[in-house]
């Protein structure tokens, strides 16, 4: 389906899970639903869920918890009671003891009743809030980053991270400030300025969500790091059976405003 | 042994748990080593282990986690890796099947490889800042509301808060303020006002802290109300075969700044 950005943006989110659950959007859901939090996806089976919570509770920059489905409910009751994990991500990884065994639209056919799916904050539902308060910046992508996630049981990776680029010392403080009320969606930065100083090569070359036709880094440009709650290179390290999580950058649009979240 | 409020303020973490180990010391820890959090402690078996952490993770309010211990480990890694949560409380209680069978004042004789312990934020934590910004307030106590907690597996309960009364609205304004930054010891109140909205009958009669000689509520005071971590009712409900909370008063101080764990 084509949609004009104004027209994506002024979706509900039920409209648009239900395009997606209909398989007519197979894009990106930044843009989706002007000022609706949106979530990370993990799937995991009840044997591993406990350490996971664990590990998202150690690690709350990028694993923020918002939700967390009932054993073997597709139904997140807290945050989008109407949606369902099994059909409304426009993609999603499959891992099986850490390998990416497939890439489907649907999870229906692994979906099973000792399954327990988590929501975590996405940072996309805060741009809403960095453009309401008209800041200049771009979006680079999202990097694996050096720093060390605090273990928990079999849990263990490195941190991922989006970066954005902000025109002056004004428009990024504004945001570090923005961005602190919203804990549920990843809170303030975990890194200021040099890519190298996290491990990251190149801001051209993202390892998820690379916008096409990046334009170098400015002078005047100053670089914020956010937590990512993609958790693909947790799965390979930690290597249960089966884990299923959102495709790159297509995740789960909410009911909430990313304003209730906010702290 | 006798301090005086200087003395019992000025202590490091280290030295109060070791008096309390030593049991040397039996009263409540409010007013104890200035600045640091304190901690509401909850124990039990692995196997509630998931189920606990998820009913805290849905109310962040009463139940902020602030450190998890490993399977069998009675130290806490994260916020006090010297205290030993066996002997460094001044007093616990312990529920068998939801039933209070014994309040010791060491549980070295009750620990087992399967508990799990859980430190959740105590708002004494926060009362450091309150007065460091030359608020006036009195501590009313702890009470046991008419508020659910959002359910999790077995675990449900009433919400119980701490109250206390601020001299005209600008300090209430203020302690909102102050105490929205402190999430990790339960954040903003969660009532502002009538004690009857939300069960409470009297306030000069608290179900757990009751200070002595308390003066009615004066017509320019304001009453606001903290989530409260302690768990026992929440052990009558859920009837775990073993759970092992703190006493009324008397929680664990962390060797963090309540300011360190500041959002």
């Amino acid at each position: 389906m084509n949609l004009s950005e104004d027209e994506l943006a002024d979706m509900t989110p039920r409209d648009f899970r239900h395009m997606v659950r209909r398989g007519e959007w197979t894009g990106r859901t930044g843009g989706a639903c002007r000022g609706y939090a949106q979530a990370n996806v993990t799937i995991l089976p009840k044997d591993y869920a406990y350490e996971f919570l664990l590990f998202c509770t150690r690690n709350p920059r990028p694993y923020p918890v918002i939700d967390v489905t009932e054993i073997g409910d597709p139904h997140p009751k807290l945050v989008a009671p109407e949606a369902d994990l099994r059909t409304d991500l426009t993609r999603y990884k499959v891992f099986q003891n850490g390998e990416l065994v497939a890439e489907p639209t649907d999870i229906s056919d692994y979906w099973r009743d000792d399954l327990v799916g988590f929501l975590l904050g996405c940072s996309a539902s805060f741009d809403w809030l960095l453009m309401a308060a008209n800041l200049k910046f771009r979006l680079v992508g999202g990097f694996i980053t050096n720093i060390q996630c605090v273990p928990a049981g079999r849990f263990r990776g490195p941190m991922l991270v989006t970066c954005r680029l902000f025109k002056g010392a004004h428009d990024a403080a504004r945001a570090i400030q923005i961005t602190s009320r919203c804990l549920a969606v990843h809170g303030p930065p975990v890194h200021i300025g040099d890519p190298a100083a996290i491990g990251i090569k190149d801001l051209s070359h993202a390892d998820l969500g690379a916008l096409p036709n990046f334009a170098p880094q400015q002078p005047d440009e100053i670089a914020l790091y956010w937590g990512c709650g993609a958790t693909r290179m947790i799965a390979k390290e930690a290597k249960p059976p089966l884990m299923i999580t959102q495709g790159d950058v297509e995740v789960l649009v909410t009911d909430r405003l990313t304003e209730e979240l906010a702290n």
